[in-house]
């Protein structure tokens, strides 16, 4: 399951109101419509961190409900223990096919209180795990040391990099040393989706991936090309799209270019960010509109 | 009312269990015998962040309903717009006397979504607010253009700074500086324990005080001090606190080390912290306990 394209789906939410489940429906069709590998719910481009307890359960109840038999990885985080261990149990009863964990921060975590919360959800676990290892949004630093201990866990199953070395050598150098730390069962993958061409190419299984969300064919075009060994048309394929990855530089990350790409597209109403995010301003959409016209992912 | 000591209580939360509201009652009303000049419930050190918004504003009710009339500050941080202002509404009729607000953040935020955040929320909101500057848990950096634009609402009549320069020349030069730049209704108040005789030497109306959530007394003597201009007085009260400056040095902040210190004076079990944060080992809490013994602070 994780291997492959795993498309993150926005979640669209209309400034302090609640979740657009229509359009989220919608988004989630299109994705097993394309035929992308898995689903990932929930993600941070899904908003987990924003939503209550009752929305995300309906979340991933719509989300697998609408995935045509595509596995769903549902997102899981949240600040405190408590409130992750009834994200996984209301995951596992929406029926979701794996779970996605970020250790989340307001105090900073030490290694070991990390390691406990990954041993306590995964005790009450009977579907598998992907580490998520982000450290932007949830300011935690994984070691590789805590990588091999947390793989020791029941349930762990993937881990999701934020990032790999930009010289292709040393990436799959990195990948190799990963494949060395962790269980053969264990698939890697990554994200940050301007480094994502490079890091299929250097050997990762999966590309878990914020376009793919909105735009799954040029993403599963690209996966498919590296995962097949045709590494330069990945790598060709990854330049062609990179005035989205200058606009998401420009915009400090994917998540407000993507959300105004799902706007003019028409997936989603305009206000489909949780306050305080309020997404790009007239001008800013115009040149992500104008982004997609000229890349031709308007079709 | 944002002037002189405000002290931060814990709020005794053990593992993956409910508020122990006894013990937080306890807390408070300890802090309004010893004669502090305001209270902050549910700070940082009181991890509102954990709390669900029934959890939160019962602990509201509580500090207000133990604190014999001293005002209580009620911090109202959330991630999501949405759960600020319902916080808020909670706090205003649980009877705060203000409210703080840091802006928390899973996406990074810009300054433009923060003064929209603090618009909306001051904008419905009849009491106070403290701005909460604490960039090491939220991430987010204050600019002195967007401190002067948040002093333009109505209600901000404070701000809890994270620091001051070392030296005290430049650490005057800085207060000056912000009174020049803030509405003179508005006070300045340091938080950071080590760095608090400074502050307050330095001009800082009040200090927002983990220390004095739990050791109301040396913190009060100290505030007194630096108020009535013994400066010097202040340093020295200061200095003999260096033991406990150290302890949260070395263990990432104050809140592991107030936890262990409020469970070794028996004000609260040993489990106080919400899962995933573990407080302190048995050995590092057998420091704590020997600092305190020997600062004398559990009479």
């Amino acid at each position: 399951m994780f291997t492959g394209l795993s498309a993150f789906p926005l979640t669209p939410v209309p400034g302090n109101g609640s979740v657009d489940e229509k359009a989220f429906a919608a988004l989630v069709e299109r994705l097993a419509v394309a035929g992308v590998d898995s689903i990932g719910a929930l993600g941070s481009t899904g908003s987990y961190a924003y939503l209550t307890r009752e929305e995300r359960a309906r979340v991933a109840r719509i989300a697998v409900g609408h995935a045509d038999g595509v596995p769903v990885i549902v997102g899981i985080g949240a600040l405190r223990t408590r409130q992750v261990l009834q994200a996984a149990e209301d995951a596992q009863n929406a029926g979701a096919a794996g779970v996605l964990l970020a250790p989340v921060s307001y105090q900073p975590l030490t290694d070991d209180e990390v390691f406990g919360l990954f041993e306590e959800v995964t005790a009450n676990l009977s579907i598998p795990l992907v580490i998520y290892d982000n450290p932007r949004t949830t300011h935690f630093t994984f070691t590789d040391q805590l990588y091999a201990r947390l793989a020791s866990l029941p349930q762990v199953a993937s881990v999701k990099l934020p990032a790999l070395p930009a010289d292709p050598a040393e990436a799959r150098a990195r990948v190799e040393h990963l494949r060395r730390l962790l269980p053969a069962t264990m698939t890697i993958g990554i994200s940050g989706d301007a480094a994502a061409a490079r890091g299929l190419n250097a050997g990762c299984d999966t590309w878990y991936s914020v376009i793919g969300g909105t735009f799954p064919e040029p993403a599963l075009a690209l996966t498919r090309a590296a995962r097949a060994g045709r590494h330069e048309h990945a790598l060709q394929e990854s330049q062609r799209l990179q005035p989205l990855w200058d606009l998401f530089a420009r915009h400090g990350g994917s998540l407000r270019v993507v959300a105004a790409a799902a706007a003019h597209l028409g997936l989603t109403s305009h206000h489909n960010l949780p306050l305080p995010s309020r997404g790009l301003n007239a001008e800013e959409r115009a040149r992500v509109a104008t982004v997609i016209e000229q890349l031709r992912l308007n079709t």
